[in-house]
């Protein structure tokens, strides 16, 4: 079985993605609603949650986890791998090499404060390519306003060429959409950035990446979801992000989990 | 020694407004600054929170506790006051007392989804009133805009004009801000509703409350915070609500405490 963790519901993309690619593996899900979000919080905080996290799903005898979270990918992914033996995928690399298959030379990256300050995709790129040029912005504001549904208006449109326009000024020809939930605003996005920009988000290589390690074994099943809170009208927008309707869902303390 | 705490940090606006009134005194300020924000989450998870910050805070020998978090005054106050000795003054009581001393019949009410959904407000004003019209909106994205500085320009006037439109139609007269994050925008949505709409935070008269049950009894001292997480650039935002600067910072694992 796949295990798959985020801070909220904008992992689910990534379980779309996977269940597509592999024709419905049963995968267990865990948000951590109760505690998202966890971009602006401090490195320590979010290592210890994504340290409860893995261990929650652990117990639920997964032979993979992906870390569908770009903020926690970015900041202790290595210290996961080394705490546990079960393999660990993050959503950086994979998203990394995907834009090194487009880009002609200049890559953008969006992302979350947390996982813009701690440089990971800057390194995950400078490691596969000496040459390529690499401009960053943390853009904090397109989570909540992706969760409240706001993804087509002239406001956005605003906050959103705020934040591109030193990207824009850069001329980059690849943006990499480091954040599960910015995928929901790529039409407002690519409206700001222009056509010719290539968007890339990391759902559909992490799935190609789930495929490889799972070496052709998978029962198919249902996606069994766990969140530390369920507020209300979860399922509604559960059920968007995921492309499919919610049927297996349950609250976890996860905080009891370390 | 008074006791305040907030699911983040909006609520040193409420002690900055208690010290003015009550000659700087000694202050412990606990924010939930790992869970923040509370206004989308459950109503069980709310009152899980607020009761291990009131316990956390009981240790600290307060001898009166202000819940300057809205979404938990609406939430679950009275369940905290039959569950502790120590006297707890929330912030909703004290912002519908002032709005009806201005209004001429007709309250508008803003707050976080948790607030709007629980029906605080208007259960507070009908009490106090049988006559007075009241109409609500929540605005979720006020408090990561506040937080994000996105407090004057165009992106956000027309967030505001979205969020507002049907409390200017039904023509309100007094406009209650019910989130401590809200005073951030107070420019702004003064803009949007008109000069003639008289804006209400019930930092002013919450602190007035303090005052008169503290019945003369006042230490002068520093306000010492504790933080459930300490993010990066704290301090400049913290000093931004609290109007002075912060020396005396701690982190608490809140928990822990149950």
């Amino acid at each position: 079985m796949i295990g798959v963790f985020d801070s909220g519901i904008g992992g689910l993309t990534v379980v779309k993605a996977i269940r597509r690619l592999l024709g419905n593996p049963e995968i267990i899900y865990f948000g951590d609603s109760a505690r998202v979000p966890y971009g602006p919080k401090s490195k320590d905080l979010i290592t210890k949650y994504a340290i409860q996290s893995t261990v929650f799903l652990s117990t639920k005898n997964v032979e993979l986890i992906v870390v569908a979270c770009n903020t926690v990918s970015a900041i202790c992914l290595d210290k996961l791998k080394s705490m546990f033996s079960i393999p660990i995928i993050g959503v950086i690399d994979p998203g990394v090499r995907r834009a090194l298959d487009y880009t002609h030379g200049r890559i953008g990256v969006i992302g979350t404060t947390g996982t813009i300050r701690s440089g990971a995709y800057q390194r995950a790129i400078r490691g596969l390519s000496a040459t390529v040029r690499i401009r960053v912005k943390a853009c904090p504001l397109f989570v909540p306003l992706a969760e409240e549904g706001f993804t087509d208006n002239q406001a956005v449109y605003l906050i959103a060429e705020h934040y591109l326009a030193s990207l824009t000024e850069f001329g980059m020809d690849t943006l990499i959409l480091g954040c599960t939930h910015y995928p929901l605003l790529s039409g407002i996005i690519q409206k700001v950035v222009g056509r010719d920009v290539k968007l890339v988000d990391s759902a559909a290589s992490v799935a190609e990446e789930v495929r490889s390690l799972m070496n052709g074994r998978r029962k198919q099943g249902d996606v069994r979801i766990y969140l530390s809170d369920i507020p209300p009208g979860f399922s509604r927008a559960g059920s968007m992000f995921l492309g499919e309707s919610i049927n297996n869902l349950r609250k976890v303390a996860v905080e009891d989990y370390a």
